[in-house]
């Protein structure tokens, strides 16, 4: 039985594990508290960076002797493996600790076996609690573990009817600063950006996250597949942060520019095969894309399937003309639309902000 | 000095006005709370239809002897005036009432000069409580006063990105059943319902109210330019609700269908010229106009600065191609963009409803 003491214990466990989104690719994200035998909170930790402890081994350490008798609650099933790190099963139980509470069993086949293990040693074990909340707080991972392939949020800005530009092209500034400001927190969550290359020609991004202390920055992405939009001086190319340019693999060679360059099939539509990127992507420890790009790739990855997530920052401002925010993606009758479900509406400065996700196995 | 007990009560002559909305025109709404000497409330009455009792009327029958020495809280000043009625502010005076706390001042130079008389005659007279409050809930009718034109509401429903069908036309259902019964209400609030020949041909709508007892039917008004897409046997033909089919006056009278035909000049665009629309829907007695018109119809509409406000249902759907909820407004670039407010957002049903007027002076 879950009581109000383990709900609010786990619920904290949720808001840390948060703190690393963003930074612990190709690792989960996880936050633990530890509890003495009287219920009073003695240790909290969270999982900072791949490779380093996990976060039961954080939380372990501030508690001391003061874990022993009490109760570890964490956001995901304790590891039973030895990796970069030992396994945390092991800790728990030589700490002392006597009950374990966590929210959702780890997927993945190497790391499973921890909730066994600690039963085995004679710990209490409670699965499911705020199971909902710590999937949610972990989707992209969960979601990579999955499917083989990064969570891909798409983010967009648009006017209320649509449109992200006026008809000349001319966009500055459709959305609020407060928007923007807040577009650099959804990129330090995120361990990739991608655009394409009608963006790249259009606004030169810099894509690196600006303005939050201590952010990861995100490997930024631009799918140039002819090896024509990216040109020497462009934005992205400076070191703030890792760039890849993917250029189709029937691009000559001599036509790259020095950087690294990663070549990718080419779809039959033209662009980079976007199950090659994501798989690619993946391969190469990102867990969760910011998708950036304009109307033309966005529509590609809702084609492929490869949209979980959506973000609008729509502008209380009409146009009338323009490219609209989405083109192409295969859609030609209603019943082929395709359906998300709102998650979450924020007033942010002057716009509103949207969240919705496409259902599983939508 | 206004007291808790004074905002307490012309709250409620506010939410009372609201009752009359969609019936009262060319009237405004206008509600009406009467309190005792002793600050109990005694009498609660708003205007219910042009030509029945001002608010002020119902609230002191309600009264009787109990609003001698009392207050009665009114969202507009009183008028002074003998229309079908007589002058409001002779009756709260002959009623005994001591003291009169009004929010708006009566813009209308035929009704105006109430607080003078009251004042006058011995009565305490106080301006402006709450006055946004219930300048916001009878906009329509003071916008109109203003401008000599209908408060006009563009409302339309969309995907996320902005279309308001698929790729083929079809658009059953992208809003929720929610939000379709929502329209009801707007239309129930006002006092014509606008339509365009393109909507006509798509959908053969009906714009009657249904599903609210008690609506006053708004008159539906068809902009038919050429008589060419009201065919006979059309929905909005029928006796649900008064109708009007407007066509330009350079169309032959032999063309027009049996019914009630407002023949108004084409403009230059090829449409009925709207301010021409506005002016006559005006001397009509309709103060509030829901404009349900498709793409083009919203594009003049928005081009001739007679959109006051917009509410949107965005529905969570993804279509990537198919026509979008506004066409053109002769907006070219950004700098010229119709820039709104945000004032409310709701969840109706799985949709996002979002309303947001045009600043004055827009």
């Amino acid at each position: 039985m879950a009581t109000a003491a383990d709900m609010d214990a786990m619920r904290r466990a949720v808001v840390l594990a948060a703190r690393g989104l963003g930074s612990t690719s190709p690792n989960p994200v996880v936050g633990c508290v530890i509890t003495d035998a009287s219920g009073h909170v003695v240790g909290e930790g969270f999982h900072q960076r791949a490779g380093g402890p996990h976060a039961e081994i954080h939380a372990l350490r501030a508690a001391g002797v003061l874990a022993r008798g009490g109760t570890a609650y964490v956001t995901l099933e304790p590891c039973n493996h030895t990796g970069r790190t030992g396994p945390c099963a092991q800790a728990l139980t030589e700490a002392g600790i006597a009950r374990v509470v966590y929210a959702v069993a780890d997927p993945n086949p190497q790391a499973t076996g921890g909730a066994d293990a600690l039963g085995a040693a004679g710990v209490d074990v409670v699965h499911g609690l705020l199971e909902e909340e710590a999937e949610a707080g972990n989707i992209a991972w969960l979601t990579s573990v999955r499917l083989g392939r990064p969570y891909v949020t798409w983010k967009y800005a648009a006017t209320l009817d649509g449109r992200i530009a006026a008809a000349d092209g001319t966009s500055r500034w459709i959305s609020s600063p407060e928007s923007r400001a807040d577009v650099h927190r959804l990129r330090a969550e995120s361990d990739a950006v991608v655009v394409g290359s009608g963006t790249m020609r259009a606004d030169d991004p810099h894509l690196a996250v600006r303005g939050i202390e201590g952010a990861t920055q995100p490997l930024r992405v631009v799918l140039d597949t002819n090896a024509a939009a990216v040109r020497p001086g462009a934005r992205v190319l400076d070191d703030a942060a890792p760039t890849a340019v993917v250029v189709a693999d029937d691009v000559p060679a001599e036509e790259f520019l020095p950087g690294e360059t990663w070549t990718l099939r080419r779809a039959t539509g033209g662009g980079i095969d976007i199950p090659h990127l994501l798989s690619t992507l993946h391969q190469a420890g990102v867990r969760s894309v910011l998708l950036e790009g304009g109307p033309t790739l966005a529509g590609s990855f809702v084609a492929a399937g490869a949209v979980d997530r959506v973000i609008g920052y729509l502008a209380p401002v009409l146009l009338g003309a323009g490219p609209a925010a989405l083109a192409d993606a295969g859609i030609t009758t209603i019943t082929e639309a395709l359906r998300l479900h709102v998650t979450e509406t924020e007033r942010i400065g002057t716009d509103l902000r949207i969240t919705a996700t496409v259902p599983k196995g939508a």
